[in-house]
């Protein structure tokens, strides 16, 4: 079979069926981090995110500064999705032999860059030869145990909520150069009983999927309530391009009731409402102004 | 300036020079692993390796098995050359979308047989569509402060040994298939005052230069004391050709008597004591039988 066949979560699910871990390992293969024992009051983060020119970005058209941030933004995102802190990264490159040494100076501008405002330490890698530019960021990170949240513990009756606005972010540079809703996600597992949280990579009809899946739950979304970025250019943008990058996070009604009412310190982002949580039988739907109930079916971001 | 012109080491320097790191950080960029203190008990070992298809393996000669394992493999020595235990690891891929899925299995079947023989759990990922098959995987494990090692250690007066036979790594497709010394490294720094330790990835004249460099130290070793491997097609193959994963080690001469007098439990390999530290001023030689001194150019692989 051809892997355009199966799909990446296709390819995802016939990897993670036949690994074997252990008892440290907290959660592994279809997070959107790992995360390992360390102590009783620590655990441990791990992700890793990789950037192909041609795929991910076209170098002529994508600043040097650029690839290397959002190659350590992935990464940070990721963290963020679990209620972490991120703390170090380590930078392996693939590097055509004839690329002017500024390009790379510039990748690394932008890492530096993005690493200093979230206080991300770079400390290693690799470094190779290669035709086309490739860029792969593992970042480690830390959460304290009661504080880990991940896709799959969206409970039924939980809200369903996002940061930020959707939509438009290839057209408008934004998956280029957005902030990882770090701060952010720390300032929600901080003050709220978070249920489940994910960062909106593939877009929002995907990523909802995702998490239902994962958490063995249906959910439902209300049309009208969606935020929508002056950016994208229709609604189905907002509901399909992803790489935004905002969150999306379920928490009970009395903790989304709080957060209605208070937005905590740190936070300055609008966070929306968009739907309920439901049971898995019921599916994924989207719920328009007329009450007419459609299923949502994740139209973003195929990898193959 | 073009990389080709800069070349790999150029390009570490260059890129570790504007790095800033905090007192957290053992060891960062420039060395085998990243060392981070998680606690007085207990440091962090991070590396990251990247195989692409066409600059390290050719697809076509290459079975998927081999290309898993051997993706996992240098990971692993990096970590042993630390005198660490390698635990866990992420597997980043790039992979043309036209590829049999099975050839994936067949990675990951490499991964998984060499993971479960040092029991490093896999715990996570990255698949992504590319032009050419990219495989980058980031190992993380621990060491105990009283026994990190590393390639800056090496003091004068040290004894210089390697493990096994030198040579001949490509021809032989031992390259593909090595296994990396983790127990012969972890015997080793348990029993011994081990003073610094590099895995021989880029040829012994290129890492003997490496290690002398950081530690600021010269070396001299004999050209008659080399252990060459039988696939080895002459002396300049075992003193340049790189990939033999070996252990570059020094200890004190005192420690060195006791390791020639009695190898510990673990190890089955031979060591040979090739030389000594010397002086930094004095350089880094290489001696023959009839005393001429002659200076020991890194001829190893280039990675521009």
């Amino acid at each position: 079979m051809r892997l355009k066949t199966l799909g990446e979560v296709g390819l995802i699910e016939r990897i993670a069926k036949k690994i074997k871990v252990d008892k440290t390992v907290i959660r592994g293969i279809g997070e959107d981090c790992a995360v390992i024992r360390l102590s009783k009051k620590k655990l441990l983060l791990l992700t890793i995110d990789m950037l192909i020119e041609g795929v991910h970005f076209k170098a002529k058209e994508t600043s040097p500064f650029q690839i290397g941030w959002k190659s350590l933004a992935c990464g940070i995102s990721d963290i963020a999705a679990m209620g972490g802190v991120a703390e170090y990264a380590v930078v392996s490159l693939g590097l055509p032999a004839k690329l002017p040494v500024e390009f790379v100076d510039g990748i690394y501008k932008g890492i530096k860059s993005l690493g200093r405002r979230f206080d991300v330490k770079i400390i290693g890698g690799d470094t190779n030869s290669s035709k086309e530019l490739v860029i792969d960021v593992a970042v480690l990170g830390f959460v304290e145990p009661r504080r880990l949240v991940s896709r799959s513990g969206a409970k039924i009756g939980d809200i369903v909520c996002v940061t930020g606005v959707l939509g438009g972010s290839y057209k408008s540079g934004r998956h280029l150069k957005f902030v990882p809703r770090l701060k952010e996600a720390r300032a929600l597992v901080k003050n709220y009983r978070v249920n489940s949280m994910i960062d909106l990579s593939d877009g929002l009809s995907t990523d909802l999927n995702h998490m239902a899946k994962e958490s063995e739950v249906g959910a439902c979304i209300y049309k009208e309530l969606i935020p929508i970025s002056k950016d994208a250019s229709s609604f189905d943008a907002a509901l399909n391009e992803g790489e935004d990058f905002e969150l999306l996070f379920t928490l009970p009604l009395i903790e989304a009731r709080r957060l209605a009412a208070k937005k905590p310190n740190g936070i300055r982002l609008p966070i929306t409402q968009i739907g309920e949580i439901i049971d898995k039988k019921m599916g994924v739907k989207i719920i328009d102004r007329f009450g007419r109930v459609k299923e949502l079916k994740p139209k973003g971001y195929r990898h193959f």
